[in-house]
């Protein structure tokens, strides 16, 4: 009998009698319940992350020059799809699967697949054989498993795109996608199973909620090792010092592509939740939401407002970088209930885009799209700035900073060199002069629109 | 015992027992459940409509011509920026925080967060000291307050975007971002106020479902008001009263940014139930989601008839203002039951926008786009219908569109006029030939696609 | 006594009592909140379906040329608009509404509309007078009819939106869209009865999950009877028997065509599933988006890799076309729990497109943009690996694929020879000269990107 009264009391029968038909007021989410939330939030979140594949494309089609579009979108469409297989050939189980605990990797173990649990719920349903005890199983993880892939295959492939941006004019196609081979197979999951495999730096305390370091400093580094491995475009930096600017081809479509960019980056920071089965996992996505979109349009107006005082112009790809900027800065910890700080965090990350910019031109390293600057500098202030505004320590987001910026640029200047040593990673001067696209592609992205200048 | 009684009679036991493991079968969704829903109602649709901001930006860059295509691309990318950070900033609160009941405004208070229920509830979830009170607390607004905060904020952007389209290729940048300032941060909110904010409107029995007023004609009155103190392009209509077609200089991007804006809409009405935590919820939002395509294929098809038939031509413009028009009409009322009417309307509004196009250019107000036909005009034709259609009342539906109208008109009037005298709002002559892109930002929009014309 | 006894127990009061607050640790999700999920899922997966009409817009003005850009952006506009309103007139109910036991075509009554029991919902929750039966009756369906219907419609415009890619450039706007209107009011629903609609395919156990052969195949179908009734553009096929390469104007709105259809095939593949509102539903559905990914992640590489091996070029275009094809390919069975297998689907996929598009023009048949290939082909094949590795009859896949194809074929030449010997279907020389753009529209797509070759 008591047990029966406890069943009554938690269930609320006051405002059950009151309310007559609805559930108790205060009943929780069941169980399945959650678990289909929580798989339809990896989902959603997920095919909008995926879109950000079309987004950089965008962003880096229209930053090009004409002669190079046509590359840069084979790239693009290429370096998504191999993310995709490797993350499920490898790299899932590098970064997910028995990690040890303060471990550094996870398993070499080939290919990711559903959970058993999930594959007797599936049969006893075409069975229509569905006991409890089944779905209890398979309710067992929280989520689907494969969503939960599917979310995380997606940002393997963020990273792979921030390297195309930067590297993009002079880079032979084939080598580009081996190093793609090499970055979602093994260096990104490696490095991500130290903080979201459960790894050493997660138990360190390292803080990153959705990726200002795991994934834009990683895909930053990447790029900036390959910049420098690869040299400068033909007649960016001239003789005397000064630099040529390369103005892109398209610029709406770069603007597309930041707009699409944002759209998906919902799914970024929103989907990172990990969860959506309750109340308060709603109440924290939605707040993620809108730290994320206040960010970003901090970033946009700072980046404006220090484009118009520095260098007295209204610029538009300042813009663009500072949305981004502002995006990736509060990537890792866009879980601020001050939204004002959210405001704050974004905006430096626009100045910082604008400052460093024309910077890395100064010392040679030739970024076509600011992806070095958007990516990796403003994700290292993102990170920073949890240990200053939200629940990180400064020192541990410092080591988590420079431990995976070293093990990126080690793993991948090894691997440019590797590449640049055997099979060469650039184009020859001709191939440059006339362009990627009719040089390996044979093509041209847009025959009708006018001869190419330059 | 009875209370026992009770709970297995609501509880539905009979078909309980017969499923076994199953929930009775008409058991409600809880609340916490609820909860969830309805906030991811928000989240999702108001991601969409966020993208609306990307398909506003692609359609006015496909209608201007190449000299003035980077320009809108900026103002497009800082117009939503602005209008996240207004509404964070001062908007909200001016349009629903403690607005008094049949009231004109809300709060001049700064700034927006989280509630104290969700802060406690998060603060307990962290601590693993989760109560039922404490979520029942939460739970009591029946979604995140910051979802539903998310979700009004892009439509704020909304109106924002309806204006640039009109007033380009003559505006300058930096004014143009200070009306906007205005239109998102006072003249957006104080009239939404009246309406979504429960004030006079509201209690007249004035029926918006999701803004065919209070945003599209909002944002078309500041447009026509823009567009009649800032005048037309130079070389628009000729001194022998003749018009001369500027046509727009990237037509598949006008048709990209017409399809998003299609897209978007699906969030910008349907999530406009402002709920999804019940069967009732759901079952109406899906009837909205039907209703609004519609209303926009009948608005295509209109308009490609209208003008074939008026103007012996099938022309691609027409259509895509024809959908356009479509999703505007029927946004003010998208629940009506019979599919039928939203054809009608939504045909209606195609040809609304075939007949005013033209009628505009004879009295010499210059719409670039042609939003205020597609916006303005068809706004008040759909607010117009849910009087005839509908459940609102003629006479009621009228007063709302005058007083909008009306308080739109000279709030937009007086700021435009207060910019115009104080920093200019219109670039001068040669600046306008040369382009915007060249004048205010420095750049090119498509340095590589021949020389521009005009 | 017993019954009480009976619901503790179902509920699982053990581990009740434990978690003390929340519901009982296998809870079922209950029928009203099962009915929201598999409305929203409906909702969510049809509005990304909605945006593959702009990925076949995009994809389709990247890969036509300058001149008939505006043309092909008219008739993907037009062709959606019309496709939503046929289903809505006829086409839902020739699918699906009394379709008789191993029938072959459903009712022709007009119009589709919410469900009675829905509409009760309604207005009970307007009147505030809800009861539990009128939530059941409503909640009988599993899910809010209209919900359905959008689903649905989404799927009928695809077909159709394979179709204008192949007739592009030299076919007039009306006649197309005359087509369109039989294609989608009759031929696609009729066929669709077939399995969709439980008609006589389905009670043989054709197998076809999302419509390799339904949608793909048919509108590939569609497109070949169309081709060759209308033959190739002029210049295409030399008198030599060489093909003269026609590169398309615009490719990075090809890739961003590409990347939104991958997108939205999210929809198509997992909203098929048709529920969300259990444990098992949404791990089926998050399998079908992993394998949906991997298929076209492989077709994407599979076609880089054979262009360069068959034809010693990397190429843009074919692995755009080896994305869908991979795509289409396992679009007849996404549900495989094997994740390799869909990589193997996938990647056959894109080599078959790689290989039919030279083959096509062997034969002269002229397709602008490979939607034979990748639509038709493709889909046999993915209609055929159903019966190979899924759960299908491989006989009874080829009888489908055949029957189908009979049927399309019959009735797609019947339209389009009644189309050309009446109001005629291809313009006349010199407007395939100047452009369809300039002569049936009047305009230019693109009026300042430089003067039209060839």
């Amino acid at each position: 009998m008591t047990s029966i009264l406890k069943l009554t009391r938690s269930f609320g029968v006051a405002s059950f009698i009151t309310v007559g038909f609805s559930m108790p007021a205060y009943a929780a989410v069941t169980e399945e319940t959650a678990f289909v939330f929580n798989t339809f939030s990896f989902l959603v979140h997920g095919f909008l992350v995926m879109l950000m594949a079309a987004g950089f494309a965008m962003l880096e089609s229209g930053l090009v020059r004409k002669k190079n579009t046509a590359a840069i979108c084979l790239k693009n469409m290429a370096l998504y799809s191999i993310a995709g297989i490797m993350f499920y050939a490898i790299g899932y189980n590098l970064m997910y699967t028995d990690v040890p605990a303060g471990g550094w990797i996870g398993s070499f173990s080939l290919f990711y697949n559903t959970s058993q649990a999930e594959i007797d719920l599936l049969a006893a349903t075409t069975a229509e054989k569905v006991t409890p005890e089944i779905v209890k199983a398979a309710n067992g993880a929280g989520y689907s498993v494969m969503s939960d892939w599917f979310f995380q295959m997606v940002f393997v492939a963020t990273a792979a795109s921030i390297v195309s941006g930067t590297v993009a004019e002079r880079i032979k196609v084939w080598p580009f996608l081996i190093f793609v081979v090499v970055l979602t197979g093994f260096i990104y999951p490696i490095q991500a199973s130290w903080v979201w495999g459960a790894g050493w730096l997660d138990e360190m305390g390292f803080s990153d909620f959705a990726g200002s370091t795991l994934v834009h400093s990683t895909g930053g580094w990447a790029a900036l090792t390959g910049a420098i491995i690869l040299g400068a475009r033909k007649g960016k930096y001239a003789k005397d010092g000064s630099v040529q600017p390369i103005p892109g081809a398209n610029l709406p479509l770069a603007t597309l592509g930041t707009f699409i960019l944002w759209f998906g980056w919902f799914g970024f920071n929103g989907g990172s939740q990990l969860a959506l089965g309750s109340a308060a996992d709603a109440a924290a996505i939605a707040i993620v939401y809108v730290n994320t979109n206040l960010a970003a349009a901090a970033g946009t107006i700072a980046a404006m407002i220090a484009a118009q005082v520095l260098y007295k112009k209204i610029d538009l790809t300042f813009a663009l970088n500072g949305a981004i900027a502002g995006l990736v800065s509060i990537t890792a910890g866009p879980d601020l209930q001050n939204h004002l700080l959210s405001c704050v965090i974004g905006a430096i990350g626009g100045v910082i885009v604008t400052i460093t910019v024309p910077l890395l031109d100064k010392i040679k390293i030739d970024d076509v799209v600011g992806a070095i600057s958007a990516h990796l500098f403003a994700g290292i202030w993102g990170t920073l700035a949890v240990g200053i505004f939200g629940s990180g320590s400064l020192v541990t987001q410092a080591i988590g900073i420079v431990s995976i910026g070293a093990f990126v640029v080690v793993t991948s200047a090894i691997t440019w060199y590797l590449l640049k040593v055997t099979i060469g990673i650039r184009v020859d001067e001709e191939a440059e002069i006339i362009g990627l696209d009719k040089d390996e592609l044979g093509m041209d992205a847009y025959p009708e629109f006018g001869q190419s200048t330059k």
